[in-house]
């Protein structure tokens, strides 16, 4: 399967059709479809579907076929993503202190786990900068205060667009982005040290300690004006015993966040994360 | 979504146009699709997949559909099932002397878990037949020793064909199918209280003890002529400790058996698994 | 180990000496521990215990052994509660319309799995009556309304009084206990249908439906005055996903919810379970 | 906690006032234990206890301990470990090509997760000499044919001699060690992948996919001089379905690989683990 492959992501209204109408597009061109995957939300009247193609053999050349699928699109009110399997988005990962995410990352790219360029660590300290550049990465410090905070969202943006980055991954960087930093820079993912909702902003582990809870969590989502509450790609547990101190859930956690925001990761670069309203449809 | 839907479920050589040609039947008749998955399993060169439509609108009459597919699949080698939603599949429960399955098959049945009747209750033992009673279910004791398990297996078959049993559950009934009941009845799903394939054969609760494992599992399976090598539908597992003596293995693992057989019952009676090989799709 | 034995659970502010001067109490006068465990909470300055020991050839007689430890326990500062195998406690499984936690623990009662006495079923609703009928057990009805809960919470504690009642089991009682009866009444668990802290109050599954998790929970604790907000005993969750409805979320969480609620009060009725401020010590 | 502890890892021949003598001990002298745990095998009649206490105002110097304790423990006939938490044991891991679980356990190393020294890594291959220079470790290569096996064997104890090595972890070393080998170095951890006894022997995740099981695993045990048989110290595992090809097995392997060998790793460097027979008790 190494051939590369073309993947539409598409949402609109559900109605009889949609998906002889889309499967027929693939076909009349002479693709093969090798995942095809689709869910109705029938509360939202919405049809969500993800379909993966080779390329080889495939009559309309890449350039063509955003154009063409439009003219179906269209009518049917979809919105949809193309994307092609042997283009590699650009990743910038930001991070602050911690470095457990930033290694495991590295490390899942370099391992070819992640089909995508890191070209860019950005920090708001600068005590990773070791590992940028044992990896060889370029990495930029902005520092935060209140004070500086906008002018700081201005320098990175401008870093992303001159990095050409296409997703930012939040790999425990503890500074909130601004509502105007999103809308202008709305692809960014989010590792949260809890089980969200539970625990949504600081010290998430402090206070699951303090209540006394037997599990733990992790959630990676994409990021939204609203702290914490943007759409959920994905979560999981670790069981937790009242032998373990705060030190003890930060541990645990570390290992569940590193997983947790690989995952989420892996499934947004392979296109398998579709968000509605504030759910995810996660084509796994 | 209460309204009667079909389903098919296919399988056949791989090749493009696959989704198209089955999307197009749905689509050409007037139907709705509201579940469609596929798989591709390309080492074998299958495709294999689940389409569900509402039979609500759709133009075909439903003692006409199959052979209508039939005039589709043939070209193309593939073999198929079609259900229909609302022919409630007739279960029959076999058990020995563990009720544990048993209580929950009937009450998931009776909560409307499970969509099936249960009409027949069989055991090798008389201990449970006032469970049966309780719930108004059928009850047949057939004893079985070496020497009148042929006749006994007779007796058996019989009563699948008197009560139109589509599917068996062999809910801890501690005997073997001999390969000939199987190649007569081939419908059967068992629990095996082990992770397999580890601990196949007896007393697997007793050698995970001494095996010192960290973790039991429970596994649900079609049952074939080769003891516990059937195709695998589900598996759960529990973690375990040096304190869990034998006992506690087989408390913990009655949870995870209860369990692992009503989800892969479930799934089959949704018609979400497919079998090729000795594999499993489950379109869950 | 089906000989009976007695068990000390114990808290006390934490000093060297400790376990010496409570195991020296138990082998001075000639009785063989069979399980010891303990806790200190370094934070909280307090030690935790729990020692399990054979009464057979244990020279002190039954009723007198709560005296001799009060001579070591009031030096301590020691609270303390003292439990024997074979005095089966009388508990009282209180429900609404739901019944797969009212059957499980009915069933698991009679398997063996919950060494206690089950002679009450109480509800606000008419509905489960039958269950209790057909397991023999006395179940009384008492219909809440905002006028008559008072009244009814009343009659509730005269029934736990005259039943000789040592432990309540909301097992799904979908109404809340007022201050006063908790203070009159301390002794209840209660399942809650979410992982707590997320999802606290009513819905939970609608909720997490809505936030899009995908992961639920279900958390038994104790119940203090604060709505689900005492100490927790035992959680545990399930994976879903974009494909599960409400519906199929409250299925799953049937399955959490008694698995969840069973272990805990297991795990109560073994003496296991020691509480301090909102925390629970769980002796597995 | 931070001030050094002594711990003693006990087993014995179950017998009344265990705890008691074990206790005293530690209290006559003026300690102050931390933590204390046993297990009793009734079926193997025998007593095993973890003690741990704070050296600061012990009244015995660290060199009498042993002595002191010995005139306890051989009237029991007990076997005993005693341990020290600030020396600081001295880890080889060992590897073949894959770098994960390499990178992991120095990950943790640093991170302070493993208190431990790493100052060697052997391999029969080169390729991992890059990850040892990173980290500033001494990297040895030793590579093995069944020719030279005998020869290298014998300069791999070699080297665990000269650098005091307390611990090999075999951290993906492909390679069989002789019964010889571990008969001169009893000392060994292993991370074998799958959960055993399942695909024990070689290419599990091959295997696994062909039995098309649902959940896959991986296993920490100490190396004994059956392959893949010693004592389990820690499992874990994790779902797959029929979309992973073996390719994904590998990949989600990896990540169980990593997480179970550390947690086995630490639990032994915390003298957590104690083996008894073929099985451990692990007082976590």
């Amino acid at each position: 399967m190494s051939s590369p492959t073309a993947t539409l992501l598409i949402s609109c209204p559900d109605q009889p059709g949609l998906v002889a109408k889309m499967a027929n597009f693939i076909y009349a061109n002479g693709g093969n479809i090798i995942h095809a995957d689709q869910h109705t939300d029938f509360l939202a009247g919405l049809f969500l579907t993800r379909i993966e193609w080779q390329l080889e053999g495939f009559n309309l050349p890449r350039d063509i076929i955003g154009a063409a699928f439009r003219a179906i699109a269209q009518p049917l009110n979809a919105t949809w993503q193309l994307h092609f399997s042997d283009a590699l988005p650009r990743l910038a990962v930001w991070v602050s202190q911690q470095d457990h995410c930033l290694y495991d990352l590295l490390w899942r790219q370099r391992a070819g786990e992640l089909q995508a360029e890191i070209p860019l660590i950005l920090s708001n300290h600068s005590k990773l900068a070791p590992i940028a550049e044992q990896f060889g990465i370029d990495f930029h410090h902005l520092p935060i205060t209140p004070e500086t905070k906008a002018a700081q969202e201005a320098q990175q943006l401008q870093l992303l667009h001159d990095y050409r980055i296409d997703l930012v991954v939040l790999a425990k960087y503890m500074q909130v982005l601004t509502a105007d930093f999103i809308h202008t820079f709305p692809s960014v993912i989010n590792i949260h040290h809890s089980f969200l909702p539970a625990f949504a902003g600081a010290n998430p582990y402090q206070r699951a300690y303090e209540r006394g809870v037997k599990i733990i969590g992790a959630t990676a989502h994409y990021v939204t004006q609203d702290l914490d509450e943007g759409p959920i790609i994905e979560q999981d547990v670790v069981r937790v015993s009242h032998r373990d101190q705060v030190a003890d859930l930060i541990r645990k956690g570390k290992d569940l966040e590193r997983m947790v925001l690989a995952r989420a990761v892996r499934l947004h670069l392979q296109n398998r994360v579709l968000v509605y309203g504030n759910r995810t449809v996660v084509f796994a």
